[in-house]
C-alpha cells in the first residue's frame, strides 16, 4: 500500500483535520448530547474564543457535519445540532478521544521512561 | 458532561494530536504493515522531509507507540516498528482515516451545497 501520493494533501486528510481539530472534537462531544445555541455551546466547551468557535462551527457546517438553524424570533437565536453524517463522525472521533483518555497513564509512563533513558545517555 | 475544563490542554488532547497529526497518521499506516528503516519509511510515505519524519517518529516513540531499534552493524541501521500500544492506536486512527476517506463524496457534496447557498444569498 502506498500511503500517500506525497504531493497534495488529499481531501480525506482535510476532513480528518476538521474532525480532530482541538475545538472540533469538543464541539462534536457537546453536540452528541443535544442541540445548543451558540452562547450555550461556548459556555459548555469553555476556553474557546467567540471567533474560534464560530470558525469551527462554520467549517463543520460546510463539511455537512453540523446543522445551523436560525430562528426568526425576537430576540433571534441560532441552534446548532449534528446532522446524521455528523453524528457518525462525532461518535467515531469521540471514541478515539476516549481511547486516548484511557491510555494517558501508559503514554505518560512511556514518556518518563524515554526521558530517563536519554538523561542517562547524556 | 463537561467536555473541557477550558484552561490547560489536557494530556489526552496532546496524545490525540500526535496520533492524528498529518505525518503521524501516515507513519501509523506504514508501520501497521511491518518494520521499516528510516529511509524506507520516508520513501513509503513520500513528501515528508527528513526533519519532519524524524520529529514525528521521536514524538511517537516518546509516547510509547513506536519502537526504535538501532542495530550495531556496519553500516549501522535503525528499524522502526509499532509497540503493542502503538498497534492499537494505529488501528484506531487508521479506521477513522478510512471513514473520512469513504465519506469524501458526501462531504464534498455538502460543501458544494453550502457554498451555493451562500452565493445565492449574496
Amino acid at each position: 500500500m502506498k500511503v500517500s501520493d506525497g504531493s497534495a494533501v488529499c481531501p480525506s486528510r482535510l476532513i480528518l483535520e476538521h474532525m480532530t481539530s482541538r475545538w472540533g472534537v469538543l464541539v462534536f462531544a457537546a453536540l452528541l448530547e443535544g442541540t445548543y445555541r451558540f452562547s450555550e455551546l461556548r459556555r459548555e466547551i469553555g476556553g474557546v474564543s467567540e471567533k474560534m468557535l464560530a470558525q469551527t462551527l462554520q467549517t463543520l457546517e460546510r463539511d455537512g457535519f453540523v446543522h445551523r438553524e436560525a430562528h426568526p424570533v425576537i430576540p433571534p437565536h441560532v441552534d446548532y445540532s449534528l446532522t446524521e453524517l455528523g453524528r457518525e463522525a462525532a461518535s467515531r472521533v469521540w471514541a478515539l478521544a476516549g481511547w486516548a483518555e484511557e491510555h494517558v497513564p501508559q503514554v505518560l509512563a512511556a514518556r518518563t521512561g524515554y526521558d530517563a533513558a536519554r538523561a542517562d545517555a547524556s
